[in-house]
């Protein structure tokens, strides 16, 4: 039997935030059918570019802790992640110099995260690109497509 | 009784222009099931990078009349924008120099005019970000999802 | 009595690769309803920055064929791409110099490659953008939505 995704968060000692306040005129996530859409989110203790001011294993741990704040508006959207079905679609920008190459490497932080919690429903559809800038130079910004029950 | 948004749409003295000729080989946007994908629009009398040749507040009347023109999208797919239940998704994409930092104030000036014209049916869930580069050298580009009956 | 997409494939002399390694933690795809969500894809012969390093038929090309390896991840997925009903959404992303314009002029590389296999229901909405850095310094990256019965 599977263990349940908040099962899951206890046994990787994550607890949820709540959500943070929006940085302007919009709502963290809105329902249609059985897809709820994320807005873009960011969380961590570093700020700027990564390729520069930001190593790839700071952006890494950075892209995680963001994917942690998604599944905090999740849980205060669905009530619980146990509701989550499927992670359909993760979409990462990482505010990055023009040569960085290692997008993937930054945005697996938040797709290994998905996969630690929900398994094999954690595994998602993904497109990670480098931002010329984000906003509050943020090293990297996600957003979510979700199916739920 | 709420006011219908094409009623606000008078009241906010905005008249919807016709989709403008697409840029490409694609389409203005495709409905699936209750759900209305809208490709990528911009709109407005400025040119270039924000916070180099374009002011944040003129970005932000620039977000306004690309979200004016979405909306004039929508009233040609859908015969009229009384037709939505919900803004899903706001995208907004801010061609900056790569030290802006105020993209959501710039796409506070779509999301500012969905509110004004759907109420709480148009707030919505919005990544905002930037871009290296845009088509034309326009500022802003944004595109949306949007559920209607 | 319009011809079948997979007819057209080999009228156009067209074999459909099978998916490439994912460069992260992600799978190609995820099917919620009818809707399939593809992640970022790039194939081609190219590397670097458009109007620097690739030029813009070069780009094209590359979308093309970047183009045609999401119809083989959409074969892959669904059997066979004869049941896909409707190219929703297309999203690209041009990897270009900080003042190049012609991104429409890149992506119709894969947009016209839609239209020729699928017709009508290959005409899509799209958003097209400049990416200030992507991942393996890949000129363009291409994800969609797809309708499908």
């Amino acid at each position: 039997m599977k263990t349940p995704p908040s099962q899951r968060l206890v046994e990787l000692g994550i607890t949820l935030p709540p959500p943070p306040e929006p940085a302007g005129n919009y709502i963290h996530a809105v329902k249609t059918g059985n897809l709820l859409f994320l807005a873009g989110k960011a969380d961590g203790p570093y700020i700027g570019k990564v390729g520069r001011d930001v190593t790839i294993d700071e952006a890494y741990a950075y892209a995680r802790q963001t994917g942690i704040q998604l599944l905090g508006v999740i849980a205060h959207e669905l009530g619980t992640i146990d509701r989550v079905t499927q992670i359909v679609k993760v979409f990462g920008l990482v505010n990055a110099t023009d040569d960085f190459i290692e997008h993937p490497k930054v945005m697996n932080g938040c797709s290994d995260l998905l996969e630690d919690v929900f398994g094999e429903n954690g595994r998602h559809a993904r497109t990670s690109v480098g931002a010329g800038s984000l906003p509050g130079n943020i090293p990297v910004e996600i957003d979510m497509v979700v199916e739920f029950a």
